[in-house]
């Protein structure tokens, strides 16, 4: 018997951010490998009877290497188990996955990517930014303030991101503020451009620091993970959310509250009558 | 009573990618506004009491303007109901969301935004292609070929972003690729680079067609919603998915295949110990 490795978004830490699928998938594995990003309350969903490797790999302290990974994906997938490979948000963006696919193809492992909400959009629904807006941003560019060495010597340019006047999300700024800052003035962007630090968004730690450009070198040291949004759409942003906690989800009785009984009773409750003159997909 | 207002994101298409959140507030909806792009298997998810509203406005073919929309949203709400503003994707980008939010906030409403999985992670997931790659992009830039009128009187110059080397995942592009080939070209994207056009992604209707930019002109008018990925990545693509569909979703058999009691019964069994061992929030 073949095994499967399922390469999962856990979103953005929220577990009713997981998608219905990702549920599934987590509630039914063999094994899980996970990486440090993805929350406790979500690593709870994991049957006791399930393997579980966290192979997380973090602000350059490396636990294990990704060619170990891949090996023990693969290693556990052709000893026919059930593989969840959990990664915080969408399993595509800034984690690696080309290379594990890679390696899933050579090694002739069946694989499939089930996707998940990225970081930028639950940082953005917690501090209600409308990430693109008609009459303020058009684009959305999504990068990284760390980068593979491998592939350029310097860091990337952000100046023509910052020129296009699309909103910029920064995925794992880390505690540098002051260097970011840097960065985004030599690329151009204007000293007013406001800016918003989100900490743990859809998390009941979940926490905003709503600055401009010129002040974010004095932005508080938030706890990991952060993402860094910068644009005039941040003026739309909830205005409660300056500082102090945005939300506070109700998680705080545990994983009882997070999936009650009372919900599922709903889900299963007989099917609504369809209707026929809603037809949506064009 | 007061009612709430959820901006909901429904994700890509597949009702197993509805986060369950998501999930559990179309289950409890008193009144439930939808976009055209919305699956037709999500939409028999609503609960038949539910008073359901197409707020469709598609390709200049407006059945309802935005300020009638928010009108809505607003009454509904202030009359004490849950009314869910389900959009595709994600609510914050390409969804106006901005408009309506500040019309909640004016009219005093509660209101919530709930992530999902936007449309070029469902693409991506359903075509294999890794949006970023430590060896060939740093960046992710979403587009869409759609955009106001009242912003600027021309296009948005793509050159930026081309020059950028990002990938470009192009949202709602239509059914004119000469014309996205051309403005391609013409902010300097190179001939060679390859692309795919994705439609109706994570569905059972899904079907990708992998191509140039040279190319791009002749590709076939696939079904709505379409997305189109633009970068050195989609070589990393499923090389199987070129033409032809690329998954079929096991969602043949209606609705109680998309949530078997099965599931539920698993997501329902005892709680899994916790592991102290694994703590991943850093």
């Amino acid at each position: 018997m073949k095994g499967k490795v399922y390469l999962v978004g856990a979103g953005p830490g929220d577990p009713e951010l997981l998608t219905v699928k990702a549920l599934r998938l987590l509630r039914t594995a063999d094994a899980v490998l996970h990486d440090d990003l993805v929350a406790l309350e979500i690593l709870k969903l994991i049957p006791p009877t399930a393997h579980v490797h966290n192979v997380g790999k973090r602000c350059g302290k490396k636990k294990i290497l990704q060619a170990e990974i891949n090996c023990l994906m693969v290693a556990l997938a052709a000893s026919g188990l059930r593989v969840v490979r959990l990664k915080g948000g969408d399993p595509l963006i800034f984690g690696r996955a080309g290379e594990e696919i890679e390696s899933l193809r050579r090694n002739g492992i069946p694989f499939e990517i089930v996707p998940g909400v990225t970081s930028a959009m639950g940082a953005a629904a917690a501090a209600q930014i409308p990430l693109t807006h008609r009459h303020a941003s058009d684009a959305l560019v999504f990068i990284t303030a760390h980068r593979a060495k491998e592939m350029h010597a310097t860091d990337t340019d952000w100046s023509k991101f910052v020129a296009s006047g699309a909103t910029l999300v920064i995925y794992m700024p880390g505690q540098n503020y002051p260097e970011i800052a840097r960065r985004l003035t030599a690329a151009g962007m204007a000293d007013e451009t406001p800016c918003a630090v989100i900490s743990r968004a859809t998390t009941r730690h979940q926490r905003a620091h709503r600055t401009t450009v010129l002040d974010l070198h004095r932005a508080p040291q938030l706890p990991s993970p952060t993402l860094l949004v910068v644009g005039e759409v941040v003026r739309l942003a909830d205005t409660a959310s300056t500082v102090e906690r945005v939300v506070v989800p109700d998680l705080s009785r545990g994983r009882d509250s997070v999936l009650p009984a009372a919900f599922f009773k709903t889900v299963l409750s007989p099917s609504p009558r369809p209707r026929a003159d809603e037809e949506a997909m064009a």
